[in-house]
């Protein structure tokens, strides 16, 4: 697929300039489009060669320490009960079992292509794997290759892969192309902001990857202590290294669902030298009319990939799913859920990762089927209001609770654009709206008063 | 003027019912809305008898108590060079000459119909006042005429008087008409809010008139401490009654600005018996593009209300007003300001009290010309998406930072709709948009990223 990029004549264009690094020449048929964080523009780009040395990064040591026994209990059983690795190509094959009421003829071409690809993954080379990234990742190639076993690296090649993999299902069904946006950190690290913005089928579509390091905040250890976390630094200095995948997708058709989708992973350096480490996550979907169908499929595909690893995830994360995206003040949820999970450290280091990379890569089989069934359905402009309400009740969701953008937005330095991407391109508000009995509408709001099981 | 306001058929109408207590008949030609907060529908009227009693409401003492003496440095100098209490028709005669460059002859109907009504103001009778209102008020007439000289009666009759008068001017410019809710609070008082969506010229008016008392939670005491009030409650128990009007105009042509204003009076009992009360208020200006003569007008009006009062108000509470309204993530204002103050305790309970009565009063002149200037005025697509995406910025602002939102929206029993009535009937979220250099936009921008002086 060759993509060209088009970028806005902006203001800030002229402070950003392409670091394309060791990989130039790599990535020919994708142009992208680089630049720091507005408060960051003064910064020399040593910054990413410095990160060569491996000088601030923390070297991988043997699986993570086990934390506090408390949190087990938070969220259930989490000894694995020897599960292995779930492949790619297992994933794929449980996907296609549970598709039988979806147009199977018109995913086949997707799936044989993600079959195909997952089976060089994590076996293949780190430069020939980049190869299918949207940008070069966000540390450098040769850093990657240097250390090619640590969690580290395996996570940003899979949050990597799985943001390419998503934006390339998503750009095939829409025909339009993502704006890859690389950003700088001045404190260490950066991200790719991939956006498409009033395509065909999506009205706006974010798939942003992250990964930072240096040392974390009086504020965010706060935060993490509050959570149970015992945090013991050298000089009252904890490094850290964070990196994640996320993404919210606003589709324009009212009959085709919002999806969101976040895995991220955490290492924290303590004083003596030893680590902490983290895995959380979760996808989860919001549709703006009950689908049964599309509810069964979604769940039953998270079910299928959570299974593989323990029996308890699946009900645990549904769980904690609708408690977490829950809009207090309005006593709804804020979608029809899915799974969500926070400082699984458990039971190794590998089987953790494991799970992750299961969940990662059912995000396309979660999602695409249910757009492809949708793609032509036609709507009413009432229809079309009832999803501008919805979206107005995602934009409050993201605003006043959600962790991660009130976090970022009270973070210097943080990259707002990235941050508010998940805001849909429109909401609406409309004064005491509430849907006549009866109706679909009606329908949709009971099954967020009352969270169902959908399998 | 003779509206009939029409309600949506929704579910919860069938749980509300009037409660025109006995001033029934006296309404005829306007119909109300009655309705408790979605969860004291099980709540029996005779909350409202009981207020008759006045039991539960604290008498009127002689002047407040002044309070601690390190807030007066924050706002300046508070002291009042003796101004007497401004009558409306001075406000009235002030706004008179300030809009020589405004359409004159439109607003003489209004103007002289303004001046008249002021006349009879604060003299008449309070069940002949009542008579102009939007509803019977929220507290009992019975109640307000038996305590006609206290400060809590007085500040029910101005915010009443402000929601009509607001409420009608709107009316006259837009041809609609104000849809009329009034709501209980099982712990103490109710509101009226008066919602006027997808009008010819307004897309949402929001004017909202709030009166609640009780005990104070410790929530709210804590938060009033943490501002520097020394409170002290009997038995733990702290009787307060806070009362406001607050407003937000969302119009549908670019060119007309929004403006929002909100004006309330606070009184808590102590053990001792004794009152602190306080007022707080401003009234501040969006435009999606800057009008200098518009801004001038506006500030100018503000301007001339603080100076008859003391010349250092509206310097101080002009930066206060540019620094409260911050969205901080953006570095960006949320409009041109206005004015803002809090805590306002002096120099005495008459003397605050007119200062707010003057601002009250400035809501139609502040505003309604600048509406009428730009009615008609033209637009294009491109101006109308750049009034989405400022409406974004509103959003942002009202749902991250505004305290009264935060507040309300972390309060159980708190009528949602009425504290978000202030967000949009519609908004935009754009990715990485930045204006080109030289547009309309940019200048816009810039002045919210620089507050500027327009006097």
């Amino acid at each position: 697929m060759t993509t060209i990029v088009l970028f806005k004549n902006t203001a800030q264009a002229t402070s950003r300039r392409c670091f394309m690094s060791n990989l130039k020449g790599l990535f020919s048929a994708r142009e992208f489009h680089s630049s720091r964080s507005l408060h960051t523009s003064s910064l020399p780009l040593t910054t990413w060669s410095s990160r060569t040395t491996g000088a601030r990064f923390m070297s991988q040591g043997p699986a993570g320490r086990s934390s506090t026994g408390g949190r087990s209990s938070r969220r259930g059983a989490l000894a694995l009960s020897g599960a292995a690795a779930v492949t790619a190509a297992a994933a794929v094959a449980g996907f296609l079992a549970n598709v039988n009421h979806f147009q199977r003829a018109e995913m086949a071409t997707l799936v044989s292509r993600t079959v195909e690809e997952d089976q060089d993954r994590e076996e293949g080379d780190i430069l020939a794997r980049c190869r299918g990234f949207m940008s070069p990742p966000v540390t450098d190639v040769a850093v990657l290759q240097g250390r090619k076993g640590e969690m580290c690296t395996r996570m940003e090649m899979l949050i990597m892969e799985t943001q390419a993999e998503f934006c390339k299902a998503l750009e095939a069904v829409d025909g339009g192309t993502f704006k890859v946006d690389r950003w700088e950190r001045k404190e260490g690290g950066g991200g790719i902001s991939c956006v498409m913005q009033d395509g065909e089928v999506f009205e706006k579509a974010g798939v942003n990857v992250s990964v930072v390091f240096g040392n974390l905040t009086e504020e965010a250890a706060k935060q993490m202590r509050s959570r149970g976390k015992v945090l013991k630094g050298k000089d009252g200095k904890l490094p850290f290294c964070a990196m994640g995948v996320s993404s919210v997708i606003h589709p324009k058709n009212p009959h085709i669902p919002t999806v969101h989708f976040n895995y991220r992973y955490f290492e924290i350096e303590e004083e003596d030298g030893s680590k902490q480490w983290w895995f959380g996550g979760g996808t989860d979907l919001t549709p703006v009319y009950v689908n049964k169908e599309d509810a069964f499929h979604f769940h039953n595909t998270l079910k299928e990939a959570c299974d593989k690893h323990h029996p308890q995830y699946y009900p645990d994360f549904k769980k904690w799913c609708d408690r977490y995206f829950y809009v207090r003040h309005r006593g709804e949820t804020r979608g029809i859920g899915g799974i969500f999970f926070d400082d699984l450290d458990g039971p190794s280091h590998e089987e953790a990762f494991g799970f992750v990379k299961s969940c990662a890569r059912t995000v396309v089989p979660c999602y695409l089927p249910i757009v492809h069934k949708h793609l032509r359905d036609p709507f009413t402009d009432k229809e079309k209001d009832w999803q501008q309400v919805r979206r107005g009740r995602y934009v409050e969701f993201n605003l006043v609770y959600d962790r991660g953008v009130k976090f970022g937005l009270a973070t210097p330095e943080s990259r707002i654009e990235s941050i508010l991407m998940s805001l849909p391109l429109t909401a609406r508000w409309e004064y005491m709206h509430e849907p006549a009995l009866g109706t679909r509408e009606a329908e949709m709001l009971e099954a967020l008063r009352n969270p169902k099981e959908w399998l």
